[in-house]
């Protein structure tokens, strides 16, 4: 990592930092008042870092408010307009904001995705950054302005206004920071990233730091505190990411590379499940042809599956497993009737109260045994699991969500998390 | 006029209209179900008019919510920002409409002030347009769609978004149609425009044409139907206005250059003004520097004054009144304790049961003895009258407002409005 990374893990060292990009999502401008407390965490910042760009979201609700007035006048609005509506709400926080700013006498300036040049694709609501024309946000830089972007946003090489898709904004962030080769910071309503949710663990770690490998099977599994692609993005460009609560004063957690001399825990978190649902399909030909046919049929459904397996073919039959979102119900029941009509013969298992666990860490690439360890605690608790699947730092398992509690416990109380 | 204007008069000719752009205001689109009821007119449009553009206003209230929010902000908000969050408005409204127009089946775009080229001067909070860059509104025209166009909104020459100014929607409206060289047609809720105040007089007369002339003055004296700016812009690039209620049936009002074989009305309106205040001021000193100090004074206090009279001096001193706002009255307190300060002598009067009527007709342009036949009728029916001022199509006069009623009656009837 370059220095200006280095300089953002001694925050307390008094050194002028040269420049942040910080981002504020919906509930920290949710508020007239919130947007007023923002404003006052930027300009204090200001006196530490000579300069500051703020990425905000729309505040609360309002994105909310917007689609349902789109879902009122249409049942499959227009994608392009969509994104000309849904844009106006992070317009709206950034224009307040730097109103705010000036209003406590600094000077400010809003952009929208299109005045801060962020170019995209033309992939309506869900517009990839193809490049940021850095150097208009840069001027306004110099001139010594907070400049504050509509997060979410760009516009097309057409002109037309795009938006970014979920969580958008955060992406917004790391891309304007990974431009301008400085860190960024994500505000949030929660104070970091924890091993496991806080919620169901009151005593759950908060991390000081995670990798960015780490961080991305961890918000791939649910831990909705920032954007994957963000984090992807981050870790490409090396933009170090601390995201913390948007108090102004609790410490948060860094997102960046793990350089060897850290300590290597072995897992850094778990996170678990109950959105899914598990679907086995006793019976089926083996043959792969057919097996194709299956999760060709559910894709072209947009069913997003997850974990599969498939038991070793007997007498020409396999049994085949998979999870898919419980919202997804009426696709599966869709896909049993055409799969019955088509031959006839299987047999359906449906099970809806399933949990998936995953264990993640970085430490699985040197230290085995993991999976091992976690077999022996369902083995002495009497925990039935139903799937594994596995990658070089993950492993996941899907259980029964009666057994969830008790697992989840166990695997804290082994791992230390 | 040229032959899209003549086609314009003959409206239930069932020719094919080339083009035309129309413009509907924050009432007609106040709701989801007004946004699709304007969608639906405007696809029954497209059956005659093969190219249409229409301008829209932000959704009723919503920009009354929106500088609410900016005062909560600040009690000074900034201009450009408070020019960002306000064209929010009119972006919101022009999705929806497009979306809607999209959902029944007909093509359709919707273009901010940017995207429509709209682009002005950098005054922000009310911005003069410039130019237009209109290829890209005949660009989609060309191809078939429907263009919605936000209105009250454009982009300075740095990339800053812009507003026009109160009744901006108007002014953007028939801009589009000069550089269209097409009709204007303006939608808003009332039935057009009428000779006096209907809602004082319920046998008021809605006129079926105005002059641009005429209009300008009964637009300047209170008559709140379209905006003086657009009626500026519509004389001088000869764009034929059309005026008329939002519901897609009762006829309006045309506001366009009258040509000699129409019939000569000597009075076309009649309107009436209780916001103002009298203020005489007597034995002022006759100089000339100190009477220009009083005026610059009120000048430099942003109080509009609008009748100013002066008596012949007598003994060096003369007596002044003008007129002026209610709602400026603070200001002009401050005036007179000025002036008190620096010569004591004055004494001063303020009336504020007075009413301003005005006569309007471009009639006067070559009929005289309108003044007189007024000043007759308030000889006969005992009216006192304070201040008279003209123009060459427009006589105003002071009067107490005990006298309005009975003023307006007997003139509405003396000239058969």
């Amino acid at each position: 990592m370059g220095s200006l990374a280095h300089g953002f893990y001694l925050h307390d060292r008094g050194d002028i930092l040269s420049m942040i990009v910080q981002k504020y999502g919906g509930t920290s401008v949710a508020t007239i008042d919130r947007i007023k407390f923002i404003a006052k965490l930027l300009i204090e910042r200001k006196a530490t870092d000579s300069k500051i760009v703020a990425v905000v979201s729309a505040m609360a609700d309002t994105t909310d408010k917007l689609t349902d007035m789109a879902n009122e006048i249409s049942k499959n609005p227009s994608a392009r307009e969509l994104d000309m509506l849904l844009s106006t709400g992070e317009q709206v926080t950034s224009s307040l904001l730097a109103m705010a700013l000036k209003d406590m006498g600094h000077d400010s300036i809003a952009l929208t995705g299109f005045q801060a040049g962020i170019m995209t694709g033309n992939q309506h609501t869900k517009a990839p950054i193809l490049d940021i024309d850095i150097d208009k946000v840069k001027k306004f830089l110099d001139q010594g302005k907070i400049v504050i972007v509509a997060g979410f946003q760009g516009v097309d090489q057409d002109g037309n206004i795009t938006t970014l898709g979920r969580g958008g904004s955060d992406t917004t962030a790391v891309a304007l920071a990974a431009k301008l080769n400085c860190p960024c910071e994500i505000y949030t309503d929660v104070e970091g990233i924890y091993s496991t949710d806080p919620a169901i663990h009151p005593t759950a770690k908060k991390l000081d730091y995670i990798s960015y490998e780490e961080m991305m099977e961890m918000a791939g599994l649910g831990a909705k505190v920032i954007e994957t692609r963000a984090v992807e993005m981050g870790k490409k460009y090396d933009v170090p990411i601390y995201v913390a609560l948007n108090d102004g004063k609790s410490p948060g957690t860094y997102i960046k590379e793990l350089d060897e001399s850290m300590e290597t825990r072995v897992i850094t978190g778990l996170t678990s499940n109950d959105d899914d649902l598990m679907v086995t399909i006793n019976n089926v030909l083996y043959d792969t042809k057919y097996i194709y046919d299956i999760f060709h049929r559910l894709s072209s459904m947009d069913v997003n599956i997850d974990m599969i397996s498939q038991t070793a073919p007997v007498g020409g039959y396999v049994n085949i497993s998979f999870t898919a979102p419980k919202d997804s119900r009426s696709f599966i029941n869709r896909l049993i009737d055409e799969l019955r009509n088509t031959t006839g013969e299987i047999e359906v298992d449906i099970q809806e109260d399933i949990t998936k666990i995953s264990v993640i860490g970085l430490g699985m690439k040197t230290q085995s045994g993991v999976a091992s360890r976690i077999f022996k605690i369902f083995a002495d608790n009497d925990i039935e699991f139903k799937q594994v699947t596995t990658s070089e730092i993950r492993i996941s398992y899907t259980i029964n969500t009666k057994d969830k509690e008790k697992a989840i416990l166990r695997i804290v109380e082994e791992f230390n998390l």
